[in-house]
């Protein structure tokens, strides 16, 4: 909509060209720019300009890992609204991964993302430079960012099975964890949390569907511990907790990997993983995250997952890409 | 998709019991939910939780006046790929605007919106408590709420005319301003802006309507000052600037206001008008604005604008709300 | 101990020497600055140099009143080791005065000053540019100088009565305040603070002095308010609580005035003031303090105060500066 | 001066007494202080103290190395005033490290002081919890501390030969590094940085005693390489740089270590070392400083430095505290 006005370039016109044509190298490149910038800030500055100088710099302490979270708001209501299954419901959850896959399609800088229930976390890297670090930007469009795919997506994910009533909103922070301990135990602190809650939903809701009240599920519930709910399962329901589905038990990791494709062709995907990050093994298994120079075990083995729907999404949208760059190439 | 754990409940059943039968009118209130929430974090606590101390709060100065800006990212690719009208789209303005009458819907605590662009502005009010004027939460759900709505109401606007092809972002900033004088020159400062920006626009586009390569209208508009701008319009194209419609010349100004409609029903609706704020008019006219105990000169005449889009808009939501209320009732 | 390398300067001479010579008007002036520090941090830029980039800006926000206030560490302890009057030792809150007057001497852009007890605030006017509003450097800086001055005036104030033990350390914090009226708001509730301590601990110790333990003095004064711990002082002590020193009850005010010294001459002199600050009186008689373009009732009649020790301070130290100045004078 | 007004315990002494006799170990003990607390401020409130909510809280991450480096301010001029010896002064260096030590011994949390020229900085442990990690707290009593050490202990390095002739002061900052190769680093460029100016300076001095005018040894220096200023030192001083004292080359590394004095007793002691910290040697003779469960090579041969003013210091404050408590044994 917007176009640089133009004719903040005059007054700096002679003072331009000398440097152009006879200095520009003798003077650090980066001043090049901030000079240029000063120069037309100047032009255009009104005596209301001052008021930007109240924009006050929100820096994240470099060296550090980036944790950007985003939260929905108001989940329960939405979920009730839009009928999702509980206590999971897997196009739900799939949607969610699919928003964060097109996060990260934007943000090279992450290399982790983890989601579970209505909440998704991004991990920068250490030395990610992406907005200059500022806690604003980058908490602020990546919210945005997840948003716009989440509901961008919700077709691609529901068809015209389930029409989006009203659309959802996010709300992201940003959390820095100085060394590599540190994020491990925030994504173990995530995945614990997930463990949590699933087995008490799982039992809740079964309890519900055999007819108890909500309140009742409740009083049985009250002072249960984890072994209780894994016996009511099993004795009333018939139900192994550890064979519900890992997504349900341990949240959606997601990974860049190089898988092999169709034709033994590679391309580099976000793959989605169910595995326990509490442990050694997963670290172990992808020296990569912590390590920025570790080989990667690539090719990936992504086994059936070849067939997720985040998976497919992505094909999808590589294949369309270079179908339309060979009909420009046709075309020109 | 989460209920909160209530077997964490457990161990405090007795401490419990006695607080709530005897003591708990002795606690400062305030403190009721302290002691529970810390006894619930207590007993979820795994040896990962003390991540959560990491979180750094950035709270906002008391007493300041909040502004939170929203810019869209890419907008230029955006508009282009979508076709919008230069320099101007109306119903793209339009979509801004819609969006930000659904922010200021979520916010009470927003007394003005000021649109122009690809940017839209929000001055929460001196005394706002939202979010306990965390920053983090406050920008990110800002942006969240304003791409859901932009996007969610795409057709609305659009029709079927426009399918949106991808879906836009948008980045968010806090600004505190001290002073009333602080707040009206940010706002000036904006509207200084859309000024020199759409004069350039609209000769720019003009030029090469009438066949000039981008290039050309460039130059040809290099060094020019504003009045030479406002010549090329009016001798060339026939144009007087100042007919050009106040929407592109002033951007949108938002505000609240009780409106007449009909029956003489009364509505609180959020009104877009395309006044100068620079002057010291506008604040006179709309005193409630930056003195909260000042009496709004309402109801407020809205005129013609009465079919504007994001009036239409609102009186249809709430048409649609109180039927919904009323068939509520009679089903019961 | 340190002087600037100067073998840094070599590799740039070239590109300096013609920039100096041909364009240096050329460039925005705050450039050449900005560049020529680039040029010499480049230079000396040793591989560990980056960790300079960790430091975190903390810039206060612009147009907000900022209070500095030190706070004493151990005070309690300090006074006791060194056999300070108790309620109040004349002296001791003098040189707090005294190390406050040294504070404001170096900062012209504070314009009160209030001490009470072991602490003392400062307002640095709104529009102060002092450390670029740097947090770190303003209050470390002002409790290093409060601090200095402080132990360095100690025998001025004690002579050699009085040696000190050990030297005592302060803290300090800075917040800021939007309005006017929050600004006074914080000076009345410091003078609150003040009246509230010091009715209780002149009743207290004047019990003491009458044969009561502590303890016995504090259970007998539990329970009270003020109007009986007045009752207490005038019927067993014969004290009329607002006969004490002004300076106990009400704390010391500091401020910038012209005053009328011997022989008709004008002196700008850091007065200590002894008034209410709550009230609207104290705001209208010196309305230069909230309004930096208000005319001060200058002269300021200062009678008998110009004996305190305070301002004959300030007196020996400007004759010393002129007799010193006039001896160059005479050398040269 | 002060203590704390007890009457606002009236109003909370039912509650209290039932808290105290019968249900205290039923509340989390971190609450029976924020209920107290919060009960006192509500009695003490009044409706000024709403200002103290505008203190904004800085909290330094978690898990971080923080660097507090104490700065003087206007040390060129102190030293000149006070007639010190340049390029260095024995004296002078030792009264900041003198001043250090005072530092570390009030701060437990220090595990390394590291001084040159005009400033120190100290290293607080990651784990660090002082003052809760809050930066104004911190920068602003440890700049007193240092400041007030400098000042009380002048008379003890410098005898009656110097009089103090004004008080210096310094300000503070604090920086937060997340790994221990940035705190390396940081160390490393603090000590790079004394290399390159001590070496400029002890050959610019040497050029001055020697005849040559001050712009005339800046000349000379000009364009000059470290090898060229060594050459220097050799062919025309007879000096090799090398044999200069380490504490000048190398500035003063403080490190808390426990060393034998006389009659096999232990002492722990913070002794100065003037070693090379950007080799990997100092750190792994040292290894406790990176790693606070590492075994120190206690106890610590100390060599002739046992006769050091910074050693000698603490030691005879350890004997007197000693006899001290001798006698009051002695008179109990």
């Amino acid at each position: 909509m917007r176009a640089l006005p133009r004719d903040v370039t005059i007054s700096i016109g002679v003072m331009w060209t000398m440097w152009n044509k006879l200095l520009i190298k003798t003077i650090p490149s980066k001043f090049v720019h901030e000079i240029r910038k000063f120069s037309v800030s100047k032009m255009a500055k009104s005596r209301f300009e001052y008021v930007k100088s109240f924009e006050q710099s929100d820096t994240l302490l470099k060296n550090c890992w980036i944790v950007v979270r985003v939260d929905g708001k108001g989940f329960h209501k939405f979920c009730d609204v839009h009928g999702f299954d509980k206590p999971n419901d897997r196009r739900g959850l799939n949607l969610m991964s699919l928003a964060a896959v097109n996060v990260m399609l934007e943000f090279n800088e992450i290399v982790v993302g983890y989601g579970q229930s209505d909440e998704y976390s991004f991990v920068f890297k250490r030395d990610s430079t992406v907005y200059e670090r500022r806690r604003d930007k980058l908490v602020s469009y990546v919210a945005s960012l997840f948003t716009a795919a989440y509901i961008f997506n919700w077709q691609y994910i529901f068809k015209d099975s389930l029409p989006l009533k009203y659309p959802p909103a996010f709300d992201a922070r940003a959390v820095l964890y100085p060394t590599d301990e540190n994020l491990r135990d925030y994504l173990s602190w995530r995945q614990a949390d997930v463990h949590i809650n699933n087995l008490y939903n799982t039992t809740f809701w079964n309890l519900v569907a055999s007819g108890l009240t909500n309140a009742e599920a409740e009083t049985r519930l009250r002072k249960t511990l984890s072994s209780d709910k894994n016996e009511i399962l099993f004795s009333e329901f018939n139900i192994n907790y550890n064979n519900e589905p890992a997504m349900y038990r341990k949240g959606t990791v997601l990974l860049r990997k190089k898988v092999t494709v169709a034709d033994n062709k590679s391309l580099s995907l976000i793959v989605p993983i169910f595995d326990d990050m509490i442990g050694d093994k997963f670290w172990q298994t992808h020296p990569e995250l912590l390590d920025g120079k570790a080989k990667s075990n690539d090719p990936f083995d992504i086994g059936a997952d070849i067939e997720h729907v985040l998976v497919q999404y992505q094909i999808e949208k590589h294949n369309k890409r270079k179908e339309g760059m060979k009909r420009k190439h046709e075309t020109s």
